[in-house]
């Protein structure tokens, strides 16, 4: 039994936990859309299903599918791997599934942002959205959760926290005003502190560069731990990304988080720069209402973008010039899980990568003993 | 993680708990379709509202619903209700949903049967059936059981155990040829003994009188407890049905059950006959491979199309005249279980009533202290 609250989770004691802390599972789409993905999806089909069997090592992981393509979704996936009927119009999950919340007494429940196609009907990817504004309803009703139906427009690759009472986020998203008209920087701030549980919120400026969500943080920067943040970092100072990196270095810099902790910021390398061939282009279908894919446009790689799971961290293989160094920095930053390469490319080509297609289920805090 | 076995559940000492045994919870689905429930299936809907509503006061209830009615479903339905987004082509979970089997150790499992919409191309009763032939699926990764794909046609209301080692069907429906053409007797009994787990078929004549399901035998008798059966009986013997049970009853008091035992039978009333109104008929959209809807027609009705819930039974109500009897009877018969009736004449318009379109899973046994 599921109820939706008209509470806060904030106001009710639950906050979100850090993608670090531990999961009972992991939620993800299938893709399907050929206006999106190249040949009809069956490529970037291929690479979500290697990213759900690398997440599939480290834990329970449930993909989405719509009902035309439940058949081919299960013979295609592992057996591992749980295959749900669940209709949306994309295949972003982080983004439009819900964000758990805990409390410590061992109950979880989810916020059911809206969602609006990342900029509605002026600035959004496409038209309609209203599948995918249901998912994250959908989830939770399997899942058992009760669920806040959040007043404003938001996505999980929004925000990232460190568990600890800070949110990271970006200037370009939330402040654009394409989500949530009107709603200036303390409206958002209060939002985020009501749903995610979270008291500061540390504001980066501009997003990865040419990130067609307007700027996630989930794409240039991420927790690693309380206090330790990685960032997608460009040394060449004809790259736009350098600008972009160096302004989120300094701000990190300058910020405290809600320990009142400064941060330690390690630097992932920014893969690159690439750029969509014309034969990957010419593989997608254009249609009215979504944004085209064009060849030589410069795709928002990120190492950052990956999934941090049980012992495990699944990050994409997206350049042979600066993987081995983003795996290795990543393995020094993470000693206690496996790190695991899963190629990007197809996934990136649909805008965007590993932590966009994922959302990981907290596994619920051991209450205290009574 | 479930698989698809390629055993026997009779081979891995998996068996059908009777349906007055623990259950965890329930599954429906949600009826839409015009050419089957008249006025757009919105009299259906609130008729399976109430069903939902009345079961969901004993055990967990989840109905499936196509992306296009889930909105509707969910803001319809008891919030106690679990919506589940689900395609079929119709709303008979009883027939297109898994049977579960349990085993001794605490283990559940389900037999997913081959479905061809109650007689295939040439008797069946719509086309197509491939959402049908899925749900079974479907729901077993949604409870995480493991799952046998049977190598035959069959249906959930085909078959009624006890729980104890025997099955209850009818030669109408399972020897009619159109679900197994070429199948004998003995290779149906094979079929019931590997994936129920039973030793003994007792086979009755025809089902009630104008089943569209060919006869099932969940319309026209079922077990209350082993060794003890409901019979729908009519004593006009103008009648068509007075012969239908007189002969059930003749074959019930010659058959022993696989202990040994003989049957206490005790009859529930036949109510009407009952026969669909031209205003009933009108409301119904003709379509071609759908059969049609016709007024003045017979309908199959009958009380033992009852549901049996964790201490509840839930009864459809279907004449003034039997209905108080019905019930009266049904409490003597179940002491221990609130009987409760909900208006049933809605579903029965599409041919079939509360036992066709709900499904229950098992309780799994309490594995032995090690």
């Amino acid at each position: 039994m599921t109820s939706t609250l008209t509470t806060t989770p904030a106001g009710d004691g639950f906050r979100m936990p850090a993608e670090f802390e531990p999961h009972a599972g992991c939620w993800m789409l299938w893709p399907e859309r050929p206006d999106n993905w190249r040949e009809g999806a069956v490529r970037a089909q291929r690479a979500f299903c290697a990213v759900a069997a690398a997440i599939a090592q480290f834990e329970p992981v449930s993909v989405g599918a719509s009902a035309a393509q439940y058949e081919f979704a299960r013979a295609q996936l592992p057996a591992a791997v749980r295959v749900i009927e669940l209709s949306s119009n994309d295949a972003w999950m982080r983004d439009v599934g819900p964000t758990f919340v805990v409390n410590d007494r061992g109950e979880r429940r989810g916020v059911d942002w809206r969602f609006n196609a990342w900029g509605g009907l002026e600035s959004g990817l496409y038209f309609p959205w209203d599948a995918d504004d249901l998912v994250a309803r959908k989830v939770l009703e399997i899942e058992g959760c009760d669920r806040y139906r959040a007043p404003f427009v938001m996505e999980g690759g929004a925000v990232h926290v460190d568990g600890e009472g800070t949110a990271l986020v970006t200037e370009q998203c939330l402040l654009r005003g394409n989500r949530n008209p009107g709603a200036a920087r303390a409206d958002i701030e209060a939002g985020l502190c009501a749903y995610l549980g979270v008291r500061t919120v540390i504001w980066l400026g501009e997003g990865v560069c040419n990130d067609e969500t307007d700027g996630h943080i989930d794409n240039l920067a991420c927790f690693v731990r309380p206090g330790v943040i990685a960032l997608t970092w460009a040394d060449d100072p004809r790259d736009a990304q350098a600008m972009i990196s160096r302004d989120a270095l300094a701000r990190l810099m300058a910020a405290r988080d809600a320990r009142g902790r400064r941060f330690e910021v390690h630097k992932l390398p920014s893969p690159g720069p690439l750029t969509m061939t014309a034969s990957e282009a010419r593989g997608v279908q254009s249609r009215t209402g979504t944004q085209p894919r064009r060849a030589g446009r410069r795709l928002a790689a990120s190492y950052v973008n990956f999934y941090i799971a049980n012992g495990g961290v699944v990050v994409p293989l997206l350049d042979e010039r600066t993987d081995r160094t983003a795996l290795v920095r990543l393995r020094r930053l993470f000693p206690g899980r496996k790190v695991v390469g899963v190629p990007g490319r197809e996934i990136l080509l649909g805008g965007g990568n590993i932590h966009c297609i994922t959302q990981q289920v907290p596994a619920p805090a051991r209450p205290p003993r009574g």
